[in-house]
């Protein structure tokens, strides 16, 4: 069932541990498919040296097992919500990658300081308000999925423009359109979070990126004009243009 | 003579320079067998890459070579009072991990800030008092253990729920069920070092998680209700509750 | 075309990743023959791991595609500027190395505070102004170009003695005699970039070096009496003299 | 002539870039055969990669090249100076560390802080005064040793006991009795100084290690007491008697 899902959610696990995101087993990545409205994650607390994409487990929009011998991630209710609230996505990540972790015991979203930033968030990454005792004693994943939707649609931020999150006092959820783009996302947040920190001990004053450089920098990348890479329709004008 | 025993700690301590725990020889795991009253420990000053399994040291509980051609660890007398006075730990590890020195150096708590820290350590990683100039002259390594088990009563941190603390201008030292253990909850006491370190920077805030996060996160893995893994009873419970 | 050239640009650009320069695709190598007119500069967005001498592809000092199937990095109007304005050189690259852009993102020059600095660079490493919005929304590429040549000649900067700048909240170029030349400056802005932000988080005291030791260290290695490695004449001279 | 120092001198030097100590080819480390009064040096600005121990150069007491193909060291006559000032000495090291070199750059010595420091170092790393005007113009890489050498007696620091120096906004220079002790003295000052940077952004307490554990640690590794490693006469005295 949903075999070249899992060896594409096998794949983007496995360059967790690559991409220096990962200590141990501390991080996960789920896809799904949306026709059959059934996703793929990885199984909780198994080492990445002795992952197999056989062992990913599937798992309904209820949240429910329908296939895989082990268990699922313990976050897969977080990924449940996000899935059914953030319906233009396909793959979500999570790690405890250290830099974008700090921001979040800090309580500080990770500005947009930099072109860095710029090129694949429209914006600040949001931290949530910290979790109530109540969210958390009771179905604790289930409500971290919820209290991320809730930043966004309170602060109006939308899902597609800032893909990642940092959770109080936890850490960061990032996603896209496919598994591979969600774990880009969160390699992308993590050199972010290093490069803000540094910048940020330096200066103290107002240093975000004007509107009109995230617009450039956003949109070089993204959209119908875009023109960055060997995809986009601009890229030979832009070249020709100049 | 605990010839699995010495093959499991020799194994434990060639992690420590995989997980980037150790400069040079400056590290040390030993674990014990409870029933014959012995422990097995690393030799002193012998270099990672020319360590064997043969050349684990086996001491007894009162410090004394019982078997082995190399010295031990100038550690020994530590370990000897850890598992004398700790009488669950199976496993200790000595590093100086830079992270974790940092804290030692300034003599300031590891402060639980994040899930990181509180999915192994059920409260602030604490550091000694500084040993006296009496302490140091005599005995010095014996009543490095000495302070560190009147460091636990004194504060009653129960040392199954913090297993590890900061030795002051010194370093850390950690413990677990079994050797390799204890040597994952020294990576998780650097990790959440370099984690804490950068928060701290960025606010001055308290941003200690708060009791309530602090119990999610600790149960989620130990305990009779832990659902994290595949060997908890609980996960496929949690995963089908989702 | 250019097989030579292209061969030594892709040798350049695998560089990068190699000297821990780039995350993903955020960097690029350009090579210039000034005989033909015609610079050699990586394709847009081509993971390293999968490029090729032949894919490098062929501009023209207006700017213009001469020859290649892809498309040409989208920071190719920048390095025509710069071929053009500052015609000594012959090589050019730009990163996303985290540490000097963090100095972008904080808009502070990257000061001459050690010999490590002094070795390469003339002086400081300055930042440019920030492009206006005029700037960024037509031929934002072309006029990142223009300020960095408008920075060199308002501060009385010569390119070929400080080989490298900080475009403002985007991150450095660097430039040199050969491809080769400008990814070895590259990285020794990182360097320096990574030395001072420590140096300057230690002391508020001015601590740039003097000018005496700044002509001291930078014409060891530069000009007609440098004495540094095997090919300057005055090497053996130095030696015996001492 | 002398092909068992040049070997060892070799060795030695290719453990600068695995211990992380150099960037491209700023490094360079020298033995000494004491009864002939020769030293063997690498030569200057050779790659790492393309090293062999017959390029090593052949230097008399006078900083003369007696034999070899290629220029030394261009920091040759800083090396003389030491070898002639410090007698005890075998090895010298000199590196661009970049710990190191941010103290080196703030002008702030490296303050023992921590056991780590104090197993090697008995006391504070000192960084010297700056050269004057003068000693940068006239006989740089000889002043260079000069400095530190009236560095060491004016502050009556014995160069053995503190076997390392910062020269001023310049950078380490370690030694011992073999170029292999020299580069594992490099090795600790540079983790000295990352542990020491941290630390003393925590806290502004006077924080330095008090003389008695200063001597416990120094004196288990150093002198006919010492207890650490398998040498040591005192090891097997000191597992016993615990």
């Amino acid at each position: 069932m949903l075999e070249k899902l899992k060896q594409e959610v096998y794949e983007a696990n496995m360059q967790l541990p690559k991409l220096d995101l990962v200590t141990f087993t501390w991080g996960n990545v789920s896809g799904i498919d949306r026709e059959k409205g059934l996703f793929v994650i990885k199984p909780s607390g198994v080492d990445y040296d002795k992952l197999k994409p056989e062992d990913m487990v599937v798992v309904n929009l209820k949240g429910e097992v329908v296939e895989g011998e082990m268990n699922p991630s313990s976050d897969t209710p977080t990924h449940t919500v996000l899935y059914n609230e953030f319906p233009e996505i396909g793959g979500i990540v999570h790690t405890h990658s250290p830099w974008a972790v700090s921001f979040a015991a800090a309580e500080i979203d990770v500005p947009a300081l930099s072109t860095t930033h710029a090129d694949t968030f429209y914006g600040d990454v949001p931290v949530t308000p910290a979790l109530t005792k109540e969210e958390i004693e009771g179905g604790y994943e289930e409500n971290t999925g919820k209290v991320i939707v809730k930043t966004f649609k309170e602060r109006k931020i939308d899902p597609e423009a800032v893909p990642a999150v940092l959770v109080s006092q936890h850490g960061p959820f990032a996603w896209g359109k496919t598994p591979d783009k969600a774990v880009y996302n969160a390699k992308v947040l993590e050199v972010a979070s290093e490069i803000d920190y540094h910048a940020l001990q330096m200066t103290r004053r107002n240093i975000e990126v004007p509107q009109y450089l995230l617009d450039k920098h956003y949109y070089r990348k993204h959209g119908k004009n875009a023109y960055y890479g060997q995809e986009n329709a601009k890229s030979k004008e832009h070249a020709a243009r100049k």
